[in-house]
């Protein structure tokens, strides 16, 4: 582990990979379930080139690169701060071969090499009329349709990924309606949907969908992934997620 | 319970409500755990009056005025023989002051009433270029989208709801995101989807889905729908469906 500066604020979670570390800032956009789930959910395989859209503090880069054995990971982030706290991390775990973080907005992606195999997303899920507005800018951007909706998230992955590429991304079953009609306007046929309930007798709070770019319709809706045991403890499917 | 006539091939099978019986011919479609689901799932309201699309036998019509309080209950069918089959179930059961069975074809339903506060459709699962076609042209149709698509069924059901009015439809989680784009464009916006599967671990094989005409996005996604227990039994759930 290389050394590198903590920052005021910042602290350091264990990703429970071979001592990877993650910087994290409450003050920011934490990790959560989320994050975790897309990245068990999306798969790069070798020779495969990644990027990750809205990335914040890199957790799912980092994750991925892990897991997977794709050539290169990447990812983008609009907020200056959080792409510093990425790239420290990146540094930090010793993956600067592998990964690359990019200050920019998705809305302008004309510089970056269209001919991705894999994007990823997890995306601020509410649109920018709903939820509540008392946060912090910092943390309002990264929850709110602000600087980027689910219509900017499609257009960038399609400008980014190549014919037969896929797109993975994690958000909430309410917006479902609008994803499916925003990713098959962008040429991204939604193929696996994945919903993930906290009990096997909750409502689906989670939506992991992929889509691949140009494909033909037909949809493979998969079983529900439950996250806790009657017990309250992981299911065997979510500590396998979490720890293998 | 009436006299009617029973034609060659025919059969009655138990509704098990209150004595009803349903004219059944295994050479045309025959009602499946799918219309039962769409029944329980559908409401028609007091003073409400509801229609169902492609409404082959008429189980939906029959089930719904059992189980609702609506003023009036109706079908359309495109094939002859199943509107007469419908029909005479109808006057088997004494319901028709409650069900009126149409012959038209959805395609063209500019003589109906246009404010029904209900629509329901059990409607063909498979595009025409899918599927075995060496069946009988009465299964054929049933099956598949030859005389009527997703497309002219939401068209006619945009077309008889009135405002604020209630679609309900049961298919192939296959079809998901045609499904979703469809009833958005024809301004049915979804707002319930529940997925049922045969047992716990089984994937979704059926989709039911409600919309609302004009209403604004955010779609509510239920807990799955599990058919059968552990022991290959009806779950609690889908007995009282059946027999409650």
């Amino acid at each position: 582990m290389k050394l590198i500066t903590l920052k005021d604020g910042e602290r350091l979670d264990d990703l429970h990979r071979n001592g990877t570390k993650l910087i994290q800032n409450p003050a920011y956009f934490m990790f959560g379930m989320d994050a975790v789930l897309l990245s068990a959910f999306a798969t790069v395989h070798k020779n495969e080139t990644h990027m990750d859209l809205c990335c914040g503090n890199g957790v799912i880069p980092i994750l991925l690169s892990l897991k997977n054995k794709g050539t290169s990971y990447a990812g983008v982030e609009i907020n200056e701060k959080l792409v510093d706290m990425a790239t420290r991390s990146v540094t930090l775990n010793g993956l600067e071969d592998k990964i690359t973080i990019h200050y920019a907005d998705i809305r302008n992606m004309d510089s970056f090499d269209m001919n991705f195999d894999v994007v990823t997303a997890n995306p601020p899920y509410m649109a920018t009329q709903t939820g509540a507005k008392n946060e912090s800018y910092d943390i309002a951007i990264a929850r709110h349709e602000i600087l980027c909706n689910l219509e900017d998230v499609a257009r960038a992955a399609t400008r980014l990924l190549r014919f037969g590429g896929r797109f993975y991304m994690v958000h909430r079953p309410g917006r479902l309606v609008d994803i499916m009609t925003t990713l098959r306007k962008y040429n991204l046929e939604p193929k696996v949907l994945r919903l993930a309930q906290a009990k096997a007798d909750a409502l689906p709070n989670i939506l992991l969908i992929s889509a691949t770019k140009g494909a033909k319709p037909h949809l493979d809706v998969k079983s529900p992934l439950i996250i806790y045991d009657s017990e309250g403890q992981y299911t065997e499917e979510v500590r396998r997620i979490y720890y293998d």
